[in-house]
C-alpha cells in the first residue's frame, strides 16, 4: 500500500533533488504574488494512477496551492481529457510541475500497461501480478500503479514470503534426502504465516514441492500445454503461478491454461511514461 | 556525477526496500557457508552502464563478496557476453541480485537508447542531451547512464541554471517594456555564473532573447527548416538547443540543421530495462 | 531476521542516546592509552541472545576493541559462566558497556522466558510464537531473541499478513451476506502470497471462516476443552492458533489440545532483563 | 524531558516499524469510511504515564482522529477505569492501536513500579531515582514514566555528569599521589557546571572523595548500618546516594538511613507492561 | 536561495542541538501557562537578514507563538530599533531565544559587512560576490545574507560551475599542447549550461583562457593597474572577476578598474555576529 | 567533546553541501590518476584546533588519501609553519580542500582568540568559559576549539544545567514568598545531578540565591568593584561567574576580582577565521 508517509518521503526527496536551493527561473522572472491555473491534460489515452502523489508534489512545495483531481486511480481516460486542475501561486506551481509529472506519468504508464494485460486475460481466472523488478526506491508507487491497472501485487520483498528457485532446490537435494522432506524441514523455522512459493522448471518436480509444503507452485518458462498439465497435476493442492515468456501476445493463451497467477516483470521494468502535460496559464 | 556517496545512499535504500528484515528464502534454505559464483550475462546487445552500482549492491550486502566487472561504462556488448563475475557467500549474492539487476538493467537501457540517438546524429556537431524527466530519486544515476551512452547532461536541477519559457516571457512583457531589457533586468540578481536558457516558439522572438542575455536559445517544436533559420539568425551569439518532436526517426534531420544541442526527454522517461541476467552456480 | 544493517542502526542510535557528546568520566579520569579486559559474566542462569549486538556496541564505539563471544545465541548458561571477553582501550569499553548490557540483558531475558514456555510444551506439536507486543523500535531484536529461546515468530507487522478480528467480522456481516463469501470477496484483492489469520471467539464461527479462506484460525480465550473441539472441527483444513490466558501454568494444557501455534504476548512485553554484568579489569 | 519532537520521532518510527506498507487487514476488510469509538480501559490498577504518546500514535496515523485522555500522567487508576476515549476512522484506529498500547502499557508499568518504591519510602527524605539501565532508544520515555510515578531522574547520559567508579579510582591511585588531589586535578578541565558523583565500596574511601570534589558520594552495596555510618561521615558536605541490593523489600530500610538518593535499575529494566486494553466499537 | 525546507531542517537541528531533552530552567521555574512578550532590539546599527529564520526558531518550538517582523531582509536599522516582536508562551520563547539570535545575529553581521563593501563600490559596475568560504552547513543562510547586504552570489558549490586554477592549468599544459585547445577539449563533456571560470596569475595567460572557452576570467592578486590592463585585454569577450587582497580599504580602487565581479571571502569567513538582543517581559 | 561520530556527520554533511554531485572542475580537467602533495601552511601565527576534523574531510572524500598532522590541538604556531601534509589523488584533495579549511580556519580562529583571553588572565584563578552563542550545528566543534585555546566549556545546552535569569526570578517572587524557598522548591524536581546557575544584577540578590540552592552565582554586568564585593559576600558558598562587558581590555581586571569563571560570548560569536592555506603541488 502507498501510505501517506511513504508519499511524503519520496515526493519530498524528489522535490529536493530537483530544486535543492530553489527554482532560480521562477524566482528571477516572476513577481512573488503571481498566480496561475493549470490543467493536467492527457496527450494520449490511458489508465490513471497517482492522484495523491500528484497532489503531494504541489502541496509539499506550497501548502496554499489547491489541486482538484477529476479522476480516480484506476479510471480510464481519453486523449485530451483534463485529469486535474491546479490553482495557486505560480512560482510554487512551476517548481513542483516536473516532479508531479515525473511521478504521475510513470505511474499512469504502468497502470495503462497493466490494464492491457488484464484486458487480454478477461474471462479467465488468472490474476496478473507484478514482480520485484521495480525501480529502486519506488516499489510502493509502482505496486500501487499495478493495482490501479487492475493487476495484483506479489510478495512485497524478500522479507515477507519465501520463493525457492532451482538453486535452492539443488542445495536441498545434495544431502541425498528426498526433496519433499528436506524442503519441509527447512521451512519449519519460519513463521507459520509465511507463504512459500517454489519455482519448478519441469513437471516431474511438482509432486515433491507440493509434498514439501509449497503454497504456490511457480511454473517457470512452461509452454501452454505444459502449464495445463501442471495445473492438472497440482489439482488445487496449491496455487499455480506462471512466469517467463509473458507478453501481450502470449498472455491470453497462458491465462487460458487455468493458472491462478501470471507474474509479469514488464509491468514495471519496461513501462514507458505516459504522455501527460500541464497546461499552465499565468493569471 | 555519480559520486560514491550517492551510490551508497541509493543502493543502501534499495536493499532496505527489498529486504527490510532479511531474505527469508536464502536463510531458510541455504546453509550459512554456501558459496557461489555468478556471471552477469547480456541477453541482448547494448551499451553498459552502472558498473560501480552493480558492485555496490553486493558489497553493501556482504563486504566479503568479490565482484569483477569486465566492461567499462559506455562499452558496447553483444548478446551472450559475460559482463561481470561475482563470487562469495550464496546468501548475500541472492539477497543482492535483484537490486543489482534493477539498477544495472535500467542504466544500461538508458545508455543503449542514448547511444542510438548519438549514432543517428554522427557527423553533426549536435550533442544529445537529457532533461529533467528522470525517475524521482535516481537523477544522478540516469544522467550518468546518458553519458555512458555518449550523450551529455543538461542542467542538473532548477537550482543551477535558468530556463525561461513562454509563461515567464509573457509575464515579463506585461509591463509594456521591451522584452530584452526586461529580461536583462530580471536576471541581474543571479550569480554571474548562472547560465540562462530561453525557450522560444517563434523565430521573431529570437532577437529579443539574445539581446536579453540568453546564453542558449531553445527552439521548441520547430521544423527543420525553422531550426535552420533560427541557427542563422542567432549566428553564434548564443548556443542553439532544439527540443520537441525528437525521436529516432527525426533526430538526424534535426541535427543536420546546425543546432548545438538536442534535448530528448525519452532518453530517461521511456527507456526500457535492458535484458541482463545473473547466472548463478552454487558451488 | 536481525540484519547487520538493523543492528548497526539501532546500536548506533543507542550509543548516541547514551553519550551524545562523549563519556565525560572516562575522558577526565583515564589516560588515553589505558587498556582493559572485561568478562561478560552471567549472574543467574539463562539462555543467551544478542551476541552480534553485544559485539556491535563495542566495535561501533572503537573499531580496535576485540570481542570474543564464547556462547552462541540460543545456548544455555549457568550462573557464573563467562559469556564473552572484551579487550581494548578502556575509555571505549566503559563508554559502550551500558548499551551493550542493556541490549544483551533484555534479549537474553526474552530468550530465557521463551525457553521456559518451549520446555513446558515439549512433546507436543505446538509452536510458541511471539506477537506484535514488542518494544517500539526493537521488534527485530525481540523477535530474534524469541527464536534464540526456541520460539517462532508470528507475522512481522500489519503489512505482511492479515489478521481479522471480531470487529472486522462484524462489519463483514452487516451486509446480510454469509460470512464465508463476504470474507473471501474482501481478501481477493490481496497478493496471492498473503497469509490470512482469522480470530474467532466461538466454535460456531469456525466453519464460516475456514470456508472464507482462513489459512490459520485463531481461537481466542478458549478453554482447553474448547480448543480440543476446535482442532477437531478444523481437522487439518487450516492451522490452529491459540491465544489468551496463556502463562507458564496453563501453556502445557493448551499445547496438549493439539493446536499448532500458541501466541504469547508476555514473551516480549513482560520479560525482565536478565542479570548479566561486565567485570572489567583495567590493565 | 519528553519533548514533542522526541515523541513525534519515536512514535513515527514505531508506526513505520509496525506497518511499513500499511495495514492489510483493515484496508481489505473495512470500507474506507467506517468509523469507530474506542475506550482505553485499565485491566488492572496502576499509575498512568504516556498520555501525549498515546495521542500521538493516533494523530500521526490519521490527523482527523480525536483522542480525549481522561487522566493525567501520574494519576492513579483502578481496574476497569476508562483512561481515554478515541473516535474517528476505524482503519486508522486499528492501525495505530498496537503502537499506542505498546508505549502506554510500558510507560504505565514503569510509573506503577516506581510509585511502589516511592510509597515504600514515604516519610523519609530519600528520593527514588532511575539509572541508565533503560531500553535502547526509549530513555526519554522511560525517564518521563519514572517521574510520573513520583520518582526522580538521574544524569541523562554519560555526557552530562561524571560518575567515577572503582576502576577509575584505581587508575588515579596508581601514580602514588593521594586520591583527593589526583581526583581534583582530573576534574579541573570539566565545565564548572559538571556534577561529580563518586562511587565508593568502603567507608574509608569517603573522606578522600569528598576532599576530591565529589558533589555526590554513591555508596554501592552498603548495608543499612554502613549507609548510616556513611551519612554521618559525609555530614552534609556532599549528597549521599545508595545503590545495589535495592528492591521493594529493602528500600524502606535503606531510605531510613538518611541517604538523599536511592537509585534503582529495576524501575526501567525489569518493569512489566501494565495490562491496558482498547475496547473498540465499530459504529 | 534559502528555501522553507532548508530553514526548517537547519533551525530544527539547531533547536535539537540546544535543547536535546528540553529546557530544564524554564520548565522548572515557570508555570506552564506563563506568557510573555519580547522585542528583538538592535544594540548597534546594521543591515537586517534572517527574518524567516527568526520566525522559524520560535514557531518550530511552539506553533502558537506569534512573531511579527517589522523589517525586511536588506533593510538598514539604527541602534535601538525594534526589529521584531514575539508573543506567546514564555517557556517556548525562552527555549527558542538563543537559536533565533544565533542565526539572526550571524546573518545580519554578514549582511552588514557586505553592505559596507557594496557602499564602497557604489557608482562602479562591479558586483560584490561571496565565495565558498562559508560556515559548514550554513551556506544557504550565508549566501542569503550576502544578498540581503546588496551582494551577489557566486557558484553554489563545486557541482554547478567550473573554476580552473593554476594547478589545473599546469596539468593541461603538460601534454605540450597549446592551453586553449587543451582547455576547450577538457570542457566539452560538461553540460552546455556549465559556466567556466578560469583563474590566472599573469596577464599573459589571459588570451589562452579566453580562447579556451572561459566565460569568466578570474584575475587573482592583481594590482589595480594590472586589473585595468586585464579588463582591456579581455575586452568584453568574458566577464572579469577580481579576487585576493580585497578589503574595505582596497575595494574601491579595485572596483574602479572596470572589473565585473569582486569576490570577497571575508564576507562570510570573517564577519562577526551583530549585537541584537531579545528584551523579554513576562506578562 | 568532539566524538568521531559527530565529526563524521558534520564533515560528511559539509562535503555534501559543497559538492552534491561531484567536483566538476577536477573531474573535467585532471586525469583520474593524478596525484598531489599539499602542505597546510599558516599565513599568520595562532593556536591550532581541528586536527581530526582536517583529516576527516580528506579521508571521507577518498579513504586512500593520507594526512599527517604535525601539530596537536592547542599548539601554538608561527606564520609560515607547515601544520599538516596531505598526499594522494589530486581530484579528492581538491574536492575536500575547502571544507577542510573552512572547519580548521574557524576552529583555529576560536582557539587563538580564546588563548588571548587566557593569557590576559594568567596568574589568576579565573577560568575563561564559552557560552551558547555558537554557530548553529557546530557547537561541539566550537567548544572543542575553546578548550584547544586553554578555555573551558560552560553547560552544553539548555538540557544539562539550569541557568535562572531575571525573568525567572521575577516570576518566582510574584507569589509573595521569599525567593530562597521559592527557588529551592522549584528546583527540587530536577535530577540531583543538575547544576544550578542563578544570574543576579545586584549585590542584594546574592544572599537569597545562595540560600535558594545556586551552585554558581552569575554576576552579570558588574563593575570590578562590585564583583569583588560579590566574591566576598558569597565567600566560597557557591562558585562565582562574571559575564557582560568582557573584552580583551577588561578581562584582566575582571579576573583579578577573584571570580571563578568569566564567560565570554565573543569566543565563538565573533572570532574570525584564521588565515591558513593549502599549498598544493600536483606531482
Amino acid at each position: 500500500m502507498l501510505t501517506a508517509a511513504v508519499i511524503a518521503r519520496a515526493v519530498g526527496a524528489a522535490l529536493e533533488e530537483d530544486a535543492p536551493w530553489g527554482d532560480l527561473t521562477s524566482t528571477a522572472l516572476l513577481p512573488p504574488d503571481t498566480t496561475a491555473t493549470a490543467d493536467l491534460v492527457a496527450r494520449e489515452p490511458g489508465v490513471f494512477s497517482g492522484g495523491d502523489v500528484f497532489v503531494a508534489a504541489f502541496v509539499l512545495t506550497d501548502p496554499a496551492i489547491r489541486v482538484d483531481v477529476h479522476v480516480g486511480d484506476g479510471d480510464e481516460f481519453a486523449a485530451g481529457d483534463v485529469l486535474a486542475t491546479v490553482t495557486g501561486n505560480a512560482r510554487g506551481m512551476l517548481t513542483a510541475e516536473r516532479v508531479a509529472l515525473n511521478f504521475t506519468q510513470r505511474m499512469s504508464g504502468i497502470a495503462t500497461l497493466t490494464a492491457a494485460y488484464v484486458t487480454a486475460t478477461e474471462g479467465t481466472a488468472a490474476r496478473i501480478a507484478d514482480t520485484r523488478k521495480t525501480t529502486p526506491g519506488l516499489r510502493a508507487f509502482e505496486r500501487h500503479a499495478v493495482v490501479s491497472g487492475g493487476g495484483r501485487n506479489h510478495r512485497h520483498s524478500l522479507s515477507d514470503a519465501v520463493m525457492a528457485k532451482d538453486n535452492h532446490l539443488a542445495v536441498l537435494q545434495r544431502s541425498g534426502r528426498d526433496l519433499a522432506s528436506a524442503l519441509r524441514d527447512a521451512l519449519v523455522h519460519l513463521p507459520h504465516t509465511t507463504h512459500v512459493v517454489v519455482e519448478v522448471d519441469r513437471l516431474d518436480q511438482i509432486e515433491d514441492v507440493v509434498a514439501g509444503g509449497a503454497h504456490t507452485v511457480l511454473l517457470d518458462n512452461f509452454t501452454p500445454d505444459e502449464l495445463r498439465a501442471g495445473v492438472a497435476l497440482i489439482d488445487g493442492r496449491a496455487q499455480v503461478e506462471a512466469s517467463g515468456g509473458v507478453n501481450l501476445d502470449t498472455v491470453a493463451a497462458i491465462a487460458a491454461t487455468g493458472v491462478d497467477v501470471i507474474s509479469v516483470g514488464a509491468l514495471t521494468h519496461s513501462a514507458r511514461a505516459l504522455d501527460l502535460g500541464l497546461d499552465l496559464r499565468i493569471d
